[in-house]
């Protein structure tokens, strides 16, 4: 379907690529403008411009930032802020009546966690005006407010969270435009013969998200699979709607049975050794973890010396690194390990549960081609594995071919 | 007075050009960090870094910005909003605690005149809270909010403004730092042997401010005359207070009649020639000029032809444009006429009302040096006068010498 087609009410989403530069920022004006012109309701989404957000940390780190979130969050919103500003001009030049929102503006209603804070909810009698007024909303991404108007920011993907969160509160689709034409069978700058996917289920994109595909946060695809929202992921301004990847319920075809390999990098595995089995530890632990708001995955707990365990778990290095540092081994009575340099790689499907034999052609192939693996677990559609790191590009390549992807 | 023999609790404005980099933040930080260290309280207003509001025009101007004041309100925020996180981050670095608030979030309650809102009340209720947990408060200048929300700003002198208004909300003295080194007889620029004040009533700093001294914008003096602030002005991290001039109700020394040369620059003669003087014209031409938002000063009125008035004003050449731009001649039945190429004298002092001869001196001292002049005014401590461009060195340079300055 071409994009002139459609009569819908959409919620575009576009990233900090695609708003880089002023000419950058006039042709998605044009392009949103035409949109509107043909009678479509249109609510943008924006990132900050380019590489704003980075700089801006930069600026922060010079002065002498060192923990205080607040600021931080208050500073980084001004990236978005300007681009939606910029962005209403420039669709106002266009001729068609626009407006600027920033997130608080909005009615983005976020819990206080600063620097990752959680959307609670959406007040949208502001936008709601506008919108009836016949105006393009464009609305500052990544960013929220708490009840007491302390500005917040939503953490990684925080924009396509904005966009699927507005989408999903207003019932309409929701199309996010990025720098990659959709969602590939694996990442291409891993294994430059992946083949682009024209659909996937929501689910399956969440064990993608999840497992580090690098497209879409797991949180915008909990979002729009919660609300039933159609996502559409593909390059801004392209015309033509089958080149990028619809994020549904239901794939349309349903002809693979393993629709791609995701690689999460940076994996740490930590160890505590040889404690006594009673939850005491593990509760502490547990508590520091979720203090410290990481979530960990794949726990895993082995028979250690004269009845004691051995307990395993994995998560990336700065969430190790975290740990390590407010981990008093005093208080908690036994030392913990940190072993860095894995990767982990997941093999994504929803055949996966309906196709015997998944699992063994993967370790199979691996065998076969001396890959070690370390940690295997498994889900209704999916088989994940720790590798080391200097295996990913091999490993990707061997069960890429093995499933044809 | 030096700085360190202080106890107060002060306002501190500092302008772009005092916040220019990273390192100029850091120690305009470690200046008032020191400041909380020594007991003081302290809250900061501080404008956007360097040039960043004349970058974020020329962004918006590029993109096709033409006149939604709203938008470009919003956009220019943020340059206010980054400069007050990094100066609390910095300030939190140097050991002391230190939060930014937005325009909005310090309570700025403000008209919805976009682009020159006029501050309606400051609620100091989140202010006031940070200052009891002993935090230094870094104020956004230039920003407000209307109670719905929307983000204003304050016009030209707005940081100064922001910094005035909350000394007078809080009834504590207010510091405004600048990279000159205070009020002089007449702008250095001009005339470079004019002499520093070390200090100038409220008076007479309006009219040097409304008459185009360039140093204080009138409506902040306005506001710390109306509730008797005493304002500072002087160069940024000078330690010695009596390098700069104080602003206050009654001059320390009252040694001379006349406090100064203001000169006000791109002045606009306009004139409409031989209207009915029935008033009906001049009710519709100053509703134009209401709707406007221009502050016309100088009207007069002389015979025409037949019974008809001339009548002419003056403005300056930006609202002489506004003006011609909305002028409908149709609609206003009489044509408008605009000369170009003028600017306005004015010598200032308290002693004006109290010592004759000083507007014969002024006369005489013009005629005599072949200098011609257009319209004269007074007022209880000023004489202001129109005079052809090309005249301006030559006019302030033989009256800064007949008066001394």
């Amino acid at each position: 379907m071409f994009r002139k087609e459609r009569k819908e009410m959409i919620v575009e989403k576009y990233g900090g690529t695609s708003v880089a530069d002023v000419d950058k920022i006039k042709a998605i004006a044009k392009h949103v403008a035409d949109l509107k012109k043909c009678g479509e309701n249109v609510v943008v989404v924006a990132s900050a411009m380019g590489k704003t957000t980075n700089k801006l940390i930069a600026l922060a780190k010079e002065v002498g930032y060192a923990k205080n979130d607040r600021e931080l969050d208050s500073l980084l919103s001004t990236g978005e802020q300007q681009t939606v500003t910029l962005l209403a001009m420039a669709i106002e030049a266009q001729g068609v009546p626009a407006i600027s929102l920033t997130g608080y503006q909005a009615g983005f209603i976020t819990s206080n966690h600063h620097a990752h804070a959680r959307i609670k909810d959406i007040d949208l009698t502001n936008l709601q005006k506008h919108l009836n007024e016949g105006k393009v909303v464009v609305v500052a991404g990544f960013q929220g407010a708490t009840e007491n108007g302390e500005i917040t920011t939503l953490g990684r993907g925080g924009s396509d969270t904005t966009a699927v969160a507005l989408a999903a509160k207003l019932g309409w689709n929701c199309y996010i435009y990025t720098d990659v034409d959709g969602v590939y069978t694996v990442d291409p700058r891993v294994y430059p013969k992946a083949k682009k996917l024209p659909s996937i289920t929501y689910k399956e994109m969440m064990q993608m998200a999840s497992l580090g595909s690098g497209v879409l946060e797991t949180r915008c695809v909990e979002i729009a699979s919660k609300y039933n929202i159609q996502l559409y992921l593909g390059r801004a301004l392209e015309e033509d709607l089958s080149k990028g990847t619809y994020i549904m319920e239901h794939k349309q075809i349903e002809d693979m049975p393993i629709t791609g390999i995701s690689v999460k990098e940076d994996y740490a595995i930590m160890r505590v050794r040889n404690i006594d089995n009673n939850g005491e530890y593990i509760g502490k632990l547990f508590k520091l973890i979720a203090d410290l708001n990481i979530n960990i995955d794949t726990i895993s707990q082995q028979e250690g010396e004269a009845g004691k365990v051995n307990f395993t778990f994995y998560c990336n290095t700065t969430q190790s690194e975290l740990i390590v540092n407010n981990y008093d081994e005093k208080k908690y009575g036994y030392p913990i390990e940190r072993i860095l340099g894995f990767v982990k790689l997941s093999v994504v499907g929803v055949g996966i549960s309906t196709h015997s034999g998944i699992a063994s052609t993967i370790l199979n192939t691996l065998t076969q081609n001396g890959i070690r693996y370390y940690q295997i677990t498994s889900s209704e559609i999916s088989v994940s594995l720790t590798i080391e790191k200097h295996d990913k590009e091999k490993a990707v390549a061997v069960l890429a071919e093995a499933f044809d992807l």
